[in-house]
Order: C-alpha cells, then sequence, then structure tokens
C-alpha cells in the first residue's frame, strides 16, 4: 500500500495502545474488510505531527485479495486524514520495511508568519542565509555519522547514509529534500535545527561539519516542528 | 490591512452575534491594542469554510498609528489562523470595499482522494474532461449576467463584469482563476458546479452559455463545498 495521512491529529505512525495512530486505523480498516486480525508494517514510523505522501506498507492474509477495490474499500472506511493511493498484490517474502533500499523526506519551512497550511510548515520568523543552507545540504552528501543527530537510545544502530540532500526556495518556502538509507529517530528534525542555526548565524559552518564528523558527544538541533515534516516516498 | 486565513474554523469573514468570525477577531485585537471600540471593513464577505490569502480591510482611528509595529502586534494577540501580512496608513477617505476595482479568486479542485491539504481544496471523485472547463472560462470572459449564478436575495444588485477567467492544472490539482469588479454571494462557487457539470458530461456547453445568457428562472450550480475558495487578492 502506499498511503498518505495528515499527521496533525496523529500520535505518529507507529500502533500506540490508547492514542490515534496511523497504523492502527489501517488495521481496524483491514480488519473490518477482512474480518481477521492484520499486523500492519510500514517503511518508516513517522513521528507525531509529521504527515507522509508515500508510505509503503504490507499486509499478510491468508484470504485472496481478489475482487476486491482495495483503495475504493479502504478509503471508504478510513478517516480523512489518510488516504490509501494504491494497493498491490506482492511477493509473500516482500517487507515494506526491510525490503527498502532508501527513504525521501521532505522538510518544509515558511519564512515569516503563515495562517493557510500552517499545519504543512514550519514558520520562521529569522533571516535566513539561504547559500548557507546550501552549503550545509552539501556537506551532508555522502554523510554516514548521525551521532550528534540521533536520540539517545539509537546511539548503537546508526548506520545510515545520505544519497541526496538539498535546499530548494519558492515564494517563501523553503524545502529541505532528502533522500538516506534509513533515518535515526529525530535525524531529519535535528539536521534541519542545525542547519537553520548556521543560516541565521548561531553556529558557524565549520561547528556544524564537527558535529558531523567529529561530534565529541555534542549534539546537533534544535529538534525543530514535525508539522513541516514529509515522507515522501520509499524506494525498492 | 491585507490578511491572511485559513477560513475552516471560520463562520465567515462577517461578523456574527454568537460564532466565530475573522471580522470578528480582528476586531477584538485591534480593540485590545488601541483600547477603543474599532469597526473593520473588509473588501469582500468570504462564506464559512472559504480561505483568503489577500483580504483587504480597513478602520479608522482617532489615535496616531505611529510607533507601533502593527503587524507584529496584531499577530501575536490574532490566533494562529489569521494573519495580518501588511499594514499601512492611508488617506481618511479610502474604504477597503467600495474603493476596490476587482477582486481576484481562486478555486482549488483536486482529482481523487487527498488526506494533506483536503481542507484547502475541493476532492473530485468523477473524470473531468479539461478541455470543456477551459470553453467554459472562455465564457465567462466579459460576462455581466449571474442571475442564475447568484442566491434569491442578490436577484436585484447583480452588476458585476468578469474580467479574466481561466483554469490551469498542476499534477491532480485544478486551479480555477477569475477577476472580476465583484462578486455575488455563491457566485464562484455555482460558476465552478455548473463548469464541474459541464466537464464530467452532465451538461451541454451550450446548456452552460443559456445560463449565462438566457437563463429563463434556471439556477446553475450546484454549490461547491467552500474549503477551495480562497480570496486571493482585491485590486484598487
Amino acid at each position: 500500500m502506499i498511503i498518505e495521512y495528515d499527521g496533525t491529529a496523529f500520535a505518529g505512525w507507529q500502533l500506540q495502545p490508547v492514542e490515534r495512530t496511523v497504523q492502527g486505523e489501517i488495521e481496524k480498516a483491514l480488519q473490518t474488510i477482512l474480518q481477521e486480525e492484520i499486523r500492519v508494517t510500514g517503511a518508516g514510523r513517522t513521528d507525531a505531527g509529521a504527515h507522509a505522501r508515500g508510505q509503503v506498507a504490507h499486509f499478510d492474509t491468508a484470504q485472496s485479495p481478489n475482487g476486491i477495490n482495495w483503495t475504493k474499500a479502504l478509503n471508504s472506511i478510513l478517516p480523512e486524514d489518510v488516504v490509501v493511493r494504491e494497493v498491490a498484490e506482492v511477493e509473500s517474502n516482500f517487507n515494506a520495511r526491510f525490503a527498502a533500499k532508501s527513504r525521501t523526506y521532505q522538510y518544509r519551512i515558511h519564512l515569516g508568519p503563515i495562517a493557510l497550511w500552517r499545519n504543512y510548515c514550519w514558520p520562521v520568523f529569522h533571516d535566513l542565509d539561504f547559500s548557507l543552507l546550501e552549503s550545509c545540504a552539501a556537506l551532508l552528501q555522502g554523510q554516514q555519522e548521525f551521532s550528534a543527530f540521533c536520540s539517545e537510545e539509537e546511539r548503537d544502530k546508526r548506520e545510515a547514509i545520505i544519497f541526496e540532500a538539498g535546499w530548494k526556495k519558492e515564494g517563501n518556502f523553503l524545502y529541505f529534500d532528502v533522500t538516506a538509507s534509513r533515518f535515526l529517530r529525530g535525524m531529519v528534525r535535528m539536521l534541519v535545527g542545525s542547519m537553520v542555526e548556521v543560516a541565521r548565524g548561531f553556529l558557524s559552518l565549520e561547528e556544524f561539519q564537527k558535529l558531523l564528523q567529529n561530534p565529541e558527544g555534542k549534539k546537533g538541533g534544535p529538534l525543530v516542528p514535525p508539522s513541516g515534516l514529509f515522507l515522501m516516498r520509499v524506494e525498492y
């Protein structure tokens, strides 16, 4: 399944015992259709408040999936902030999480106050030097070390490679696009936080580079709001 | 003042005794700053659920407006779904409503289901013939007769001229841009409703033309949802 969701009213992708999650809503919808217990595996566990244009998830069922218009059936049951864009039958050993070769996230900044689309960006009220954002992104290319840009509990499993990273500007919006083999918890939001610190003159490019190459226990950040974060697509 | 707002949680622009309105929020914010009763006049009375990128409004005060950073002061008081983008002192006889030469609205359609940005468009689930939308818009150019495209109570004061009207397509979004001397209540939403009826083959282009030229009491429509409607700018 390729899934789009507005994360504003969700406690993230991953199933929680009480709070409303995207995984939970999709499992409920599938159970309504198939009348059996279904577990869904997503390619990326997006944070509370973060969005997805192209999350990918799979589920297993012993029943024949034929004869059902899956997108129509699911979208008629799902709440309005989740839309299943595509459904296809795959090899039984396909795993949406472990078969993924890379994920692409986008982070959206709006320069100045904003009322429309405010849940889909982070409004920034400082002057930002765009060329410094570009210089930061250039340093991320090929980056494999993220101990300054992950939560404490993930310190041991931080193998990740950034394949592509870049900023673009459209009107008052700034977009950071990043493709990596995988993403650690908080990684995009902390990287954006540090890059914005550089672009507003609070951190030097050299200090940013040091956070990447030899952080010596220092942390990047701050962790910028999840409203600007979009899981755009997953590549297999 | 040039004002942007997300109309989703508003009962429209115009002040209501009980319900939450944009005019009401702005008057409250101005009264907090100026400590006097303020009445605000807007260029266009947008519907409940409709949005604005560039609503224009004016107010009178006997106090000196100098020494106040107006946008900062107002935005710090206003709720997050209203943003004042610009404030300037004008001639004392300026009237945001009556001095307006034209207004430009945009109506946004999304082809197929959508979770993100769903409050900022109208999702349409039928196939639409884009060239028929374009043919409809061409018929609107210079149009001055809207008795099929307004509410009953406005039948007598329907002088309005469409200066420009056109559709554009970007991915799965369709945008209808229209500039007119003024807009009658429901006019854009009923015009879009009729054009979509043409584009899905439920109304012929000739029937649409007849609604414009000689409606004989027939009404256009249906009235499409306000979520797709944006007051983009007002020209003076």
